[in-house]
């Protein structure tokens, strides 16, 4: 039988003279907090309520202003105080009609679906030769001005791995090929979606345009159309594409941050503990796996904690349901228009990848040598998550402007295996959420985050704090 | 180790003075034809040029005039003879737009696709409120009129099966209900997609409008969006349709059935054996395995016969691809036209039920039990394919025509179980077709077809002769 006091004693013994010193977590309320979460389907109700009764929603779209609506009634409805929505500006791009289609000997229409932010084409389309690379070297090894007049085309896949490194190894050639294609004098790009599957449902997603260079239209060929172009490329002769775009984009846009509040009780009620997610999804599919699955999980888990019988947490938890994570500047907004009261806010985390499982933990600084960081282990561990000893870093797009001013981050990885198969896909639906994961990945993150609340670890100086030897560490 | 002669001679004693008596089947040479189709990848190849330099392939399209331009070319470079098009009128369905979104509290767009020989709406859509059942059966509860002004939807699912059995229980709804709507007064029909995965692609198909019915316009809703309207539909307010669909219909069209021929040697040669399947498909995906590895399957066969070493075929071997299975009357037109010569036809069967594998054979009458139904067993026993003694009966919608006529039929039973996953919608691409199942039924078919063609069985006799008594069967 573990002893969390015997152990917290003999560590804190060790660690007396750091900032790693603290008093004993309540690892037993956290364990029958953990089973209480596992039986608790919260998450998939708000995951399905906000998939079904509002879907798409990109950040400053009518849908997202239901989503925000939705959130701000739920999180009320669910006991969260404080429930306001903090608005900020942002631009707001709009589909429109995205077709495309060999013409001439192997005329075929292919599924494409626009980048977000792309351009449009003239109202009657382009028609163009292709120039296929299948990948993203050969692309670039294509002189300046090589391609002038054609439609680029860029084929790499995109490799499935555990915590979406694959994704983002091919994520240059949807945020840089259009520019780089433009460089080349391409008047139109394509590349295969992002995407780990096989199929006609092609992945949007943000591109960037780089400075002076023309904003040419560019769009992701479906990974079962960008096959077919390979092998229709393979065959030697000519290929031609008519392309028709038409989104629309409004520079003046306004969306919302939405914010509800746990109250703490006594000395550390000041300091805050952010739950991150983002309500804005793409408009594709309905945002289930990205991102309502996160919306929901640090919703039900906030809400866990506070129902911890006989003790809330300590510190305030403060979930913040993000209003343009895959458009706009939301972590910038949230963290420049509450500037004054960052240094309030000791622990902040974002859950934006799918609906798990989550694997492993990774906590500020030197934490997971402390007595918290061990009762953090030990508590997750029968969930089959390991807490490594590396800190925390990368907590997800809106929480990184928090990092970056110095706010001490966990971070609770999920298993990304399937996830690029739906992400940023019409494929994106409620249908896919695995309910058993998603309560995995409730259960993993209201036990890390009631354990934080209730303890009097100082996670801004342990952040700072350096390693302790591996020997010291116990593990 | 199995001795043909021996037990031909046992068999043939004992049926002697029936039409089943035979000489023995070449069991040595169909084994050896059996290994080398396994390995033969002429199949593959072919399934992969029609998908992807052709592509989508509605009888009379442009695209079907290609897909019969590549037939001629290939068959005749395959060393086929007699390589011809028969042409026959057919209605030509053209798809345009087809767009479905709620509007109001629930605003989002659903996945539709337009039902084959659907009606367009008006240019501008209809909107409407929906009437939303969950099943078929209640959808007919309905009384006459009761859905006045609004748009049907049925929402019953498809079930998986090995033999393609709930999709032909499922199949009413696609192809009866829009008469059945509009007998109730909707303005238009939406059912769920006979699909058994969950996804956003649709399953088109063609429906029937009844006579003296309104035609109504009809779509098929995706499994996902299906699902989702089920959702909605239990939160119990009113959900408003806007839907437009904007095909159009040419009552002119023209298609083909492309022919070619292995002739036969000798006595028998005036004796066809038909090898069928179709070389249209629909317009959603390239038709990979509706029909083109069914096309790709008996065009391979045929092949290998012809090349068995020292002897081809003794009957002729007809290959016939047809050009309008989905949306036309192409075996009554091919069984109309050669209705002089239909007496040389001794036996059919068409492959159109994807990549296999196969996994059941049935033969013409009670040849099961007879010398050659014994040979075809123990031929097809290796690749896991039991011999039936269940007389062979629907082998194929464009061979019915020719079974209603007298002509003998086999048919070698794909494994269905995940046909109606892609069957049909935008999914049913190259890249989802397995090249050992392929090879399987390659090998099935082609050793079947040259059992049959080297035999002298008289098909005709043996399916209009009683089955003998189990116990003579010696099975």
């Amino acid at each position: 039988m573990f002893k969390p006091f015997a152990l917290a004693v003999a560590v804190s013994t060790l660690l007396a003279t750091s900032a790693l010193a603290q008093a004993a977590p309540d690892l037993t309320a956290a364990v029958a907090l953990r089973e209480r979460a596992l039986a608790d389907d919260t998450a998939y109700a708000l995951t399905r309520e906000l998939t079904t009764e509002v879907g798409p929603r990109i950040g400053g779209s009518p849908g997202y202003r239901r989503a925000a609506a939705w959130a701000v009634r739920r999180l009320t409805a669910l006991g969260f105080r404080n429930v306001h929505e903090e608005e900020f500006p942002v631009g707001v791009w709009t589909r429109g009609e995205g077709r495309a289609e060999l013409v001439g000997a192997y005329a075929q229409p292919l599924a494409v679906a626009a980048l977000g932010g792309s351009a449009a084409t003239p109202p009657q389309g382009i028609e163009a030769e292709l120039a296929v690379f299948r990948t993203w070297p050969e692309f670039l090894a294509a002189a300046p001005d090589s391609l002038r007049g054609r439609i680029a085309v860029v084929l790499q896949p995109t490799t499935r791995t555990q915590d979406g490194s694959g994704y983002g190894a091919a994520g240059v050639m949807r945020r840089e090929g259009p520019s780089e294609a433009a460089r080349r004098g391409a008047v139109a790009y394509l590349h295969r979606s992002l995407g780990t599957e096989m199929s006609r449902a092609p992945h949007t997603g943000s591109t960037r345009y780089a400075e002076g260079v023309a904003r040419i239209p560019a769009a992701a060929l479906s990974t079962a159309d960008a096959a077919q172009l390979e092998r229709l490329a393979a065959l030697g002769r000519p290929l031609r594409l008519r392309l028709l775009l038409t989104p629309t984009f409004d520079p003046n846009g306004r969306s919302t941050n939405v914010v509800g509040e746990i109250p703490g009780r006594g000395r550390l009620a000041d300091e805050v503990i952010l739950l991150a997610a983002h309500l804005d999804a793409w408009d594709l599919g309905t945002g289930a796996i990205d991102d309502a699955t996160g919306v929901a999980a640090v919703t039900a888990a906030a809400r866990l904690v506070a129902q911890t019988p006989g003790r809330g947490p300590r510190r305030t938890l403060r979930v913040v349901l993000y209003g343009a994570e895959e458009t706009g500047p939301a972590g910038e907004a949230y963290a420049t228009r509450n500037a004054d009261s960052l240094s309030r806010i000791v622990l902040a985390s974002e859950s934006d990848f799918g609906d798990g499982p989550i694997w492993r933990a990774r906590l500020p600084g030197a934490l997971a040598a402390a007595p918290f960081g061990r009762a953090v282990a030990q508590a997750l561990s029968p969930l089959r998550i390991f807490t490594t000893p590396e800190p925390a870093r990368g907590a997800g797009v809106d929480v990184a402007a928090l990092e970056q001013r110095g706010v001490p981050v966990f971070a609770l990885s999920l298993d990304g295996s399937d996830y690029f198969d739906l992400h940023h896909s019409a494929e994106d639906t409620f249908d896919k959420v695995n309910p058993q994961d998603l309560a995995q990945v409730v259960a993993a993150w209201s036990t890390l985050v009631f354990l934080a609340a209730t303890s009097e670890v100082d996670f801004r100086a342990a952040t700072t704090a350096s390693v302790p030897p591996a020997g010291g560490s116990g593990r």
